[in-house]
């Protein structure tokens, strides 16, 4: 069986340094491991309208920016394929047709979309393209006949609910697809990076992200600026581990090189 | 405004004499009147899916079969355009996106769709698909600018629904689609032909049914065994009318000249 990599991200804003940690390293890795048959990457802007139906213009902009985050940091269109999801129309087509394969209360069962419905606030005003979002995934994976999806512990669901549309079909059409699995991250430490204010998370609302496409002197800014832990009461005091993102970002992003030099015994 | 006719019809099997005259008669009638710019008349194989997605064979042979049904009941290629859901990738493509327009409480509360839930008994093993056909219909409407659907009053939520996502639609990408009307039938007695046995509905499943493509000794046969309501206890009592299926399809098929012949004074 051929091995083919899929994976991608929704255009829904530049990508930053938790993109970067999260999955734009190991992704690049992998590229160019070139471990696989075919990989590819893709841009997700017909999944970003899901929850931003009412800003196509958002989603539109933040191609091009997702696009260059891409190949400023390594991702390489002579090794993989890059593409965007909405300008293959046959993904959209195959999504209606697995809608028919999968149940109502089993989409509503899916603990990732439950966590992202709750995130969002929807409830009562739920679109139904976000409720079957998991369906257009499994249409992504599927159409390309990918086998691992490098993703986060958290993606595991979807993909569950993607080998289930694919055993339902090759049931009814006979032996055409093939279940994908997922491809966990290596280094758990670094999985998450913190936000510049020490929170658990680097987001855009937070305003505490720092983006690929920012140049040194901004980086610089953000970086004085980061927040260390708890303020200490004197300078004897030892500084503290928690909420201490400057600790973090060193684990992620020092060598030892660097150990090395500013820090010798 | 362009004048657009849109109207179609599931191919799940061939089309008898209860759909030629609830449905067939006034479509080749509005044909024929030639009052408008457009008309499209098409099988819904996509959509015939929805509950039929374990049974792909029986909607591709069906196709054929309702093709023949409409050329044989005098809808003309010339006069107006005929086609098949599925060789039109676009409108699934379409469905996709609205499907981000309307909640899923929306689609759950439509009358027309529950009544139809309740009546194929898919209470918790509801398909996806099947909740979202309101959705894939108003692509198919709205794609061809359709301005008139003739159908029964059953189908006016569906309408609705229709114009809901043109409204919400229009107000995100302007104005773009165009909100269709219902045609509802002129003839309110002959709406629902009864089947050959008396019952409400001519059903495939309650093998009542005289098809289009019977032929005529098939015809005469089936004719001779109609009900014409309660058993009479002696030839003196006069019949009744309940459950009498003759008097209905003589009131739908007989002309002026019939009773003329048959029934002079």
């Amino acid at each position: 069986m051929e091995k083919v990599i899929l994976t991608g991200d929704r255009p829904t804003g530049k990508l930053h340094l938790g993109h970067y940690v999260g999955s734009l390293k190991r992704r690049v890795e992998l590229q160019n491991e070139g471990d696989f048959d075919k990989m590819f990457v893709f841009i997700a802007d017909a999944q970003a309208l899901t929850d931003n139906y009412d800003n196509p213009e958002k989603v539109r902009q933040n191609i091009i920016e997702v696009a260059l985050d891409y190949l400023s940091c390594g991702i390489d269109p002579n090794k993989c394929t890059l593409f965007i999801q909405s300008m293959i129309p046959e993904l959209t087509e195959l999504t209606f047709y697995y809608l028919n394969l999968v149940t109502v209360a089993r989409l509503q069962r899916n603990p990732t979309v439950k966590s992202e419905i709750q995130m969002r606030e929807f409830e009562n005003s739920l679109p139904a393209g976000f409720l079957c979002y998991p369906v257009s995934q499994a249409a992504d994976i599927t159409a390309f006949k990918g086998t691992i999806v490098p993703a986060g512990e958290d993606q595991e669901p979807m993909l569950e609910q993607t080998r289930e549309i694919v055993r339902k079909f090759n049931s009814i059409y006979g032996d055409v697809l093939v279940e994908p699995e997922i491809l966990l991250p290596q280094n758990c430490i670094c999985n998450r990076l913190p936000g510049t204010d020490g929170k658990a998370k680097m987001s855009k609302s937070l305003g505490n992200c720092i983006y690929l496409s920012d140049d040194a002197a901004t980086v610089w800014k953000k970086v004085k600026k980061m927040s260390n832990g708890e303020p200490r009461m004197s300078q004897d005091e030892p500084g503290h581990l928690e909420g201490n993102a400057v600790f973090t970002y060193m684990e992620a992003f020092s060598t030892n090189e660097d150990f090395a030099e500013f820090w010798p015994e």
